[in-house]
């Protein structure tokens, strides 16, 4: 399992991913799911991906080394494009051509052709954007209403970004609030797991601000999900007992 | 979609089910999930329900009318069951039955045979038990390391329920996080809402100690959900900012 979730708030765009990849449950690596494309002073690109790892790996691999075009486009690496859409289409292009590659032996071997990605960044004077893309290829973009995306194992980890972001969160509140949010999903489901990577890119700094790897027993993270604990525990706690059932209790 | 949590503790049982019912997003009702089977002094039965509507209502009707036996067994009805292993036993049957009743038409139709069931409760001196009962009849138990088990829409509410129950939570306090845990579901999915039908039993009791609706804009679950909030709000600006960045930051 994988569990990434991407924030756009005014300052900026963190990306938060987990590096947890499993072929069944006693088959557990270790894998860099979050990657960025920067070329500082131009342009800051995050990619996290969840779904099958040899088909993600070949869409960076493609991504990297150029994708063909269709019909009568040239082939096109990522750091080439030249806005955060044609960006976010010349990867759905990518993920069309690794399908039409690996349909058949996907079909033979009953294996579902399954990819989705964040990508996230900012290019030249162009706005800063967000997207969730699909195994098909389409993708939506982040709004101002929900400034979050999320892949892979997200549900565990959505209420507490429900209810904590907007749009004018602080940028490292809006780490700290993903960084919660990837604990619930670490603490219920086991598919998802240390280290993680993260990355802030501030909004027309066109650079990386943070890329960095937690690793397990990193003091902060842990020093985290201790307060968190410790406080959901007492906000529990804190809420007088239910009104029901006999009057002595 | 559906939510329903049942939490075993050393004192007894509670169940928490919402009520909320759809055939996609624009046919949205309201049904009762929670249902109890009880004999005062003799036996307490809950029974949530999750999945296909026309199912768990045909189960319930045969459960209440009488299940056909397999092979030599002789017809019999939940509250005939002479210990919850063997209610457990009796409503995989009723299961079965209706599948094999409705099987063809459900294939003819390309619907899925989906039903998921929490049943639980005491029978005389018996043990008190809770259980997770699947479509195909068989069941699980739920053990004292980790006293709940959830059906329906389950991610959402789960991390809440990973820290805060024990086996030896109150059993107030296992009812109080059992609505947090449903706060959290319908705060994330709009496919689970209000009215909220819970009901606890005491260990021994052999009867219903509450048995109750939650309806909209009720006093106590509001007040829950505005702690809750606030709490967690609180809670997650009391965790010190992250240390990765600019050190000015």
């Amino acid at each position: 399992m994988t569990y990434c979730v991407g924030v756009l708030v005014e300052e900026g765009l963190v990306m938060v991913a987990d590096t947890r990849t499993n072929a069944g449950l006693d088959d557990i690596s270790t894998y860099r799911k979050l990657h960025h494309f920067t070329v500082p002073g131009e342009r800051v690109m995050m990619l996290a991906s969840a779904g099958n790892l040899s088909i993600t790996q070949s869409v960076l691999s493609l991504l990297q080394e150029g994708v063909p075009g269709e019909g009568d486009e040239p082939t096109q690496k990522l750091v080439e494009a030249p806005t955060m859409f044609q960006a976010a289409q010349l990867i759905g292009r990518a993920i069309r051509r690794v399908r039409t590659i690996e349909k058949d032996g996907f079909e033979a071997a009953n294996i579902r052709f399954s990819i989705s990605l964040l990508f996230g960044g900012q290019i030249g004077t162009g706005e800063m954007r967000l997207y969730l893309i699909y195994s098909a290829g389409n993708f939506i973009e982040c709004s101002m209403d929900a400034p979050f995306l999320q892949i892979g194992e997200h549900k565990y980890g959505k209420p507490i970004l429900d209810r904590a972001v907007t749009y004018r969160t602080d940028l490292y509140d809006a780490l700290k609030v993903s960084l919660v949010s990837m604990d619930s999903t670490m603490r219920s489901n086991l598919g998802v797991g240390l280290p993680i990577d993260i990355a802030v890119a501030r909004r027309n700094a066109l650079t990386l601000e943070v890329n960095h790897r937690i690793e397990a027993g990193e003091g902060y993270f842990h020093d985290l999900r201790e307060r968190w604990s410790a406080a959901l525990r007492a906000a529990h706690r804190a809420i007088p007992r239910p009104p029901y059932g006999p009057s002595e209790k």
